[in-house]
């Protein structure tokens, strides 16, 4: 049963667990199921099933005994709910390598944010446009601003201009602030900061890499 | 003090942490600056002095007092342990939207990674090249991987091809998958997988950002 009623504030662990779930049901859709029960999700997702239906209580949705739970109205509340059926539109900051590369990536779109324009201090960008879509001077940002209805900015430049560049989204008016410089910004309280460093990710995934090496090499002296 | 004594495992909240003082230290030495306290680190990072200097200690690095870390040496240790200074190699899978974006993102390598090869199965990609880089076809997996020595396989097909190309990648040798899919993959244990969810990160930024509105529009309704 889809409902409209306010959902309390979610924990964030569930919040991150939401969209996994979302994936699933997706796929099975494509298939042309119509019904998941936990035990299905738990086994696509690794996570245990009553902290699935757990999960699901949250944003109301509620299983029902041998069926499970109904895909379409699954897709439908998560949807809604983790913010992908409503476009929010977004302002990047730095079109150098990883934000043009964001620029070209038009899946961003299908997940609700549009990027509308891109800002730049560089003569070889500004003026021009990457994947169809501006790049104005960044001095032109409280112009622009007032234009495009914007409240989301995403954060692309490089680490020496990062905070100085947050600085400024703020000033404008920018309300949230999707982090991809290895940097931590500083803003006022009021602000929402994602933070999505690559490189942080990076590095757990060749730390973990390295100590398997270590293990197996380790294994391999113990086989000798 | 450098050092190049074994590193014990370090816990993964520290190693979350240790990139933001990798990134306040360049930027200090961008600066001419030589010398860098915990509570300047605290500062720029937004985390406890205490916790930082636990943090560096886990990497073998100890203060001086009075004049703090020497930036030059937790640079090296830093880029060092995280492992940036030694490239790996990586195959990346699905050359869609996401895949091109990240081909064209040559940041990575400064950061470790280098994309060797790109698989996909479209005829509209495969025999093709993407920033200077080769796509073959799936099937050609098996023949490239004895070529290339790559143990790292980056995932960005689209959801429904997720779980199968993740079982050809461990069946070929793949030891670590970064997977940017919002679907968790299902892995033997002895791989590595990095789950770097773009449209998770979205869902949760929209999230808080719709509770502050929510807020504010009470805050206003207050002030009537």
């Amino acid at each position: 049963m889809a409902t409209t009623t306010k959902i309390e504030k979610v924990p964030e662990p569930t919040l991150r667990r939401l969209p996994w779930y979302l994936s699933v049901c997706r796929l099975l859709k494509q298939r042309g199921e119509q019904y998941v029960s936990s035990t299905r999700l738990s086994k696509e997702t690794n996570i245990v099933a009553s902290q699935i239906a757990k999960d699901l209580s949250c944003v109301n949705i509620v299983g029902r005994t041998r069926v499970g739970y109904e895909i379409d109205n699954l897709l439908e509340v998560l949807e809604d709910f983790l913010g992908f059926t409503k476009i929010h539109k977004a302002f990047l900051f730095g079109a150098g390598r990883l934000g043009s590369a964001l620029l070209n990536d038009s899946g961003l779109k299908q997940f609700g944010l549009e990027i509308v324009a891109a800002f730049d201090a560089s003569p070889r960008v500004v003026g021009h446009s990457v994947a169809g879509i501006p790049v104005y001077h960044i001095n032109d940002l409280e112009a622009k601003i007032k234009r495009y209805n914007v409240k989301i900015g995403v954060l692309t430049v490089p680490i020496d201009r990062a905070q100085e560049v947050a600085d400024k989204m703020v000033v404008w008016g920018i309300k949230a602030i999707w982090n991809f410089t290895p940097l931590r910004i500083r803003v006022p309280e009021n602000i929402v900061v994602q933070n999505t460093s690559l490189y942080a990710h990076l590095s757990l995934m060749f730390n973990r890499l390295d100590g398997l090496e270590e293990l197996s090499g380790e294994n391999e002296k113990l086989l000798k």
